[in-house]
């Protein structure tokens, strides 16, 4: 049986780069065709070494694939997606531009009227754990962010258990990678390394898909989520503290310590992508892997929840879940090529 | 007119070497005597080449001094420093053992009865922004918490001015000279590089310092702080961002954004080192330094209170800090000494 | 067809970690036994989250198995190492154990007399690319030193092809990793974090390694080497640059810029994991690897050749060239297992 | 008396930022003015928030000085440095305009002719170890490469001894800031965190500096210099290792080592900033300071020199170096304003 024939729109960038790392290895598809502006013509070994196995010479535009990744900037990236539907092809999209419901959020996060209202309701919002029926009969996925793949799966549990109140604190923590491969002062190498800042102080774009997520498995209230990101020195990697008031009535049994650690691991059961430890993770463990691990625990004097958890923002938090996504459009068992441990230290 | 001789007890970790480098370049006092139990015999800078210019012998117990700071670690720096008082010396003890004025809390945080509970309420907490007059009276200061101090300083104008409700978040992100110079896997450079990971979630002994201090200026109900420190991939700095419930009655005008950057700044008025600044602030521009850094702000979709504050956890964190307590109690004007702008980049 | 069964000694070390990471991967062994000193008795995935997958306990002493990895750290591997051979199994050693065919080299350099001088003309360096044959036959195999590796693989072309002098200068930048997991300061992080230095300067016990193989391929003069290692603020990653004088007869036609990289080209010819490459090479594209990087040169002033190689210390510089190696003594396609294609970034 | 009046062309790169620091801090000199292109108009301390007490505007030209620094690029520098000069200013060039005494090979490194080959006899190379007489008559310094230093220094005493041959290699591995604060790939985080990579293998611009340098000390034969430079992930710090053969009929005495030790201690003798040290250096003892550290040492095996030389690339490799070079040219102590042992860790 021929293999699925994929390809991967503007392979140069971070997400780009990651995907065909993971795709070549995928043993139930073929990465048959990449493209890419700037580096038309050249083969993908010449601009990366470590990728030189694979056979392939970026194109200007996609060749003839079953399914496409698109891995075009935000606002960018409608514009590619949506002649490839027309086309009958499957997709997945990497930029945040049908990840929202809502039309009118666009406007107000990304600072443009949405080209193609009326496919937002079709997009799928690719979390398999939280969408893996949808995502199964969809044409169209939206892979979320990094931010936000690590604060819903941290969130959902205890939302979903209807035990925590409305206002959530989200305080994440992400290596550079995530800032994407154009060059800017704030990924200037000496202004990054040994330095630590908040930024998006006034908002960040990702947080309207953490309410959008949290709130459609929520049993209690649509969550009022502040959300606050912050730089790291290192490539790869988000850690998020997500904190929230517990309702007390909600939480069954004596022992709150217990009794959330058992809604946490009863919601995520037998997912084979995500884990629910016993000790506050490190996203070391998590590196090139898509592995997300999840800390929930209530803060012995306070009484707040507090659940912390991590990812790789290349994997998880975007590239390999774009993968395991594909894997569930494709019928394919959803760990197919994916389960290669973190590389480790 | 003869300076004033200062020691140093266990010079030898990173806050000691760190005094010793503000000491040997402040032109109110000498730097006569140095300690360090392994290192005895040697000269300081046969161990530290960056500190041969300081013409001293570490030595097994500290000579002639007017002023002794000890930086032994947490629940050995009280012998050291208690003999030293008995002799009529000034002494800033760096460690946590003279910090707090309810000696009930040392059970519960440090796990032992303290060995004076009676030199507790002598002690005076070394935040000169809070305690200056105190301070200049003071035999023994105890000098804050790296953590402490900037978290502290961020909430001390909202509690001060009640606007806050009781609970309040802090999250910390700290480099790794904060955990010292002895070995131990979790300072361990492969385990540490490329990762950040929160600890302490059970709780973390400088935390009560913030609950006691903040407590004291708070004109509102007594803070109750969640406290999660992080460990993140560089070797000095921290940057806490703190979150808090505004209570809107309490802020004056109809610009909350606005009334809350006029209670900082009145606040700080003239302080020479704490600085209210117009942009998320980055440890970088505090390196080396006794500045710190505080931007508070309001999430305009939540209504929530963010303080972010950052400084050098050796600096205004520690070493630095210390200096500036010894010039408020020498009567030296406060910044002598202490004028160096950060290293950057 | 049951598959080979595989075991570690010592699987704590970062060499024991990454062996099995590779091969839990690999479709053509089972790994079955992984013992650990200190942490017997419990799961991998307990201390190394990362590795939570692999369903296996840390044992105190190794189960049945076909062939063994010994990770145990120089010293203490061969004790191991001699019974397993005495058994008939197949042993890889990852120490320096068995590398130096001279015993009398141990004294000088490991600083005692070789427990069993018998085996070592038996064992097999394990370098495929230069003793493929011999490793086919082998029972055991002794996995070449990480830098060794690197600076072999640099020479191996000039010095078979007798166009270099005596003389060659070897230096060469690891990462930290090469340190091992044990504590020492040296490795502390804030230690070497923001650091280079050069160390083992009076000499370094994996220079003989790499004098013995460069001489064993050498159609010219016995090698001489002065090898300089320093260590640099990075987890993994070697970057050795060779120098030596061109012997001016022995090189063909006019251009020995062109002339050297033929002979680098046809040394290495299909090798599937030596790339000779266009641009000088980073480490960042063999992270996580098997591959080694090599860009050969001469300098146009001083007609000296350069030769600037990179590898992962624990890729083709440990794990996987010991994954490599087994798959040459199990007849198993030398690329099985190891085609994954570096992290980056 | 007043004190001499000083000025910094373009001050917002990473040297001009620096020489900020230094001279704000120097007690002889009074830093009144700034100019940078781009920031004209802004307060120093709102670009850079560590500068925030030095108050000063940025000016798009500069005022009334004595003495003025150029921190402009190489190939800028020298339309800035020349009206000055026939204002009859004191001016130290940071860049290398005014480096190479040989006219003709601005054309061979910097790709153009030199606008002004007359001055290059006046202008003296400015390192105060080798040329302190002629720097107090200069009215133009050209303050050398950072990489320059390092090796010169290195070199010096080997070469003024004659003992060693013509041939020499320096391997040098340097901090990021060195590339400036220009936006690059190469300075793009993700791509130099956790890279080693050697760069300019072909030939870089200061290798001509270190032949100029050596040459003009040496008593043997010019210098013929293979210079191979490495980026290394940290912010400061250059680490060079030195190769030489020694010519043994020229070492006195029988001890090799300690004769090459005597001529190195010797030739700095009471030099201030250059200190002769008894182990391996590591670049993080200069973090911040003036200081170069020099280990000279002969490899046991193969007789080679090696000489290890560290400076901080931004200190005694640029910024400080140019303020002690005015210490000298100003007639003040030239240690004022420079003794700030480095920062550690």
């Amino acid at each position: 049986m021929s293999k699925t024939r994929v390809g991967i729109i503007n392979v140069t960038g971070y997400v780009g780069i990651e995907l065909a790392r993971w795709l070549y290895q995928h043993p139930g598809v073929e990465l048959v065709s990449v493209t890419g502006r700037s580096a038309a013509g050249r083969k993908l070994g010449q601009i990366f070494p470590h990728l030189a196995n694979i056979d392939l010479t970026v194109e200007a535009s996609l060749g003839a694939v079953d399914l496409a990744f698109s891995a075009m900037p935000h606002g960018e990236s409608a514009a590619e997606v949506i002649p490839l539907l027309d086309c009958g092809l499957k997709v997945i999209d990497m930029s945040g531009d049908f990840r929202l419901k809502d039309a009118g959020e666009y406007q107000v996060w990304y600072g443009h009227a949405h080209p193609a209202p009326h496919l937002l309701s079709k997009a799928v919002y690719g979390i398999p754990e939280l969408h893996r029926k949808e995502i199964r009969e969809a044409q169209l996925v939206a892979n979320p962010g990094c931010y936000s793949t690590g604060a819903i799966l941290a969130l959902a549990p205890a939302a979903a258990a209807g035990i925590i109140e409305q206002d959530i604190i989200v305080d994440s923590k992400s290596g550079v990678s995530g800032a994407g491969r154009t060059l800017k002062l704030q990924s200037h190498f000496c202004e990054v390394d040994e330095d630590v800042c908040a930024y998006a102080v006034e908002g960040h774009r990702l947080m309207p898909e953490m309410v959008q997520e949290v709130g459609l498995v929520s049993r209690g209230p649509t969550p009022r989520i502040t959300f606050l990101p912050h730089l790291i020195p290192m490539n790869r990697g988000i850690l998020s503290a997500c904190y929230a008031n517990i309702i007390p009535a909600k939480l069954p049994g004596k022992n709150s310590q217990e009794a959330v650690r058992k809604i946490y691991a009863d919601y995520f059961g037998n997912e084979p992508f995500v884990k629910v430890v016993d000790v506050p993770p490190h996203t070391k463990y998590t590196l090139g892997s898509n592995f997300c691990l999840i800390y929930p625990t209530i803060d012995p004097r306070t009484g707040k929840l507090i659940v912390i958890s991590c990812l790789d923002n290349l994997g998880k938090g975007a590239a390999s879940q774009g993968v395991q996504n594909m894997n569930v459009m494709l019928g394919l068992p959803e760990t197919t090529g994916l389960n290669s441990p973190g590389l480790f230290p």
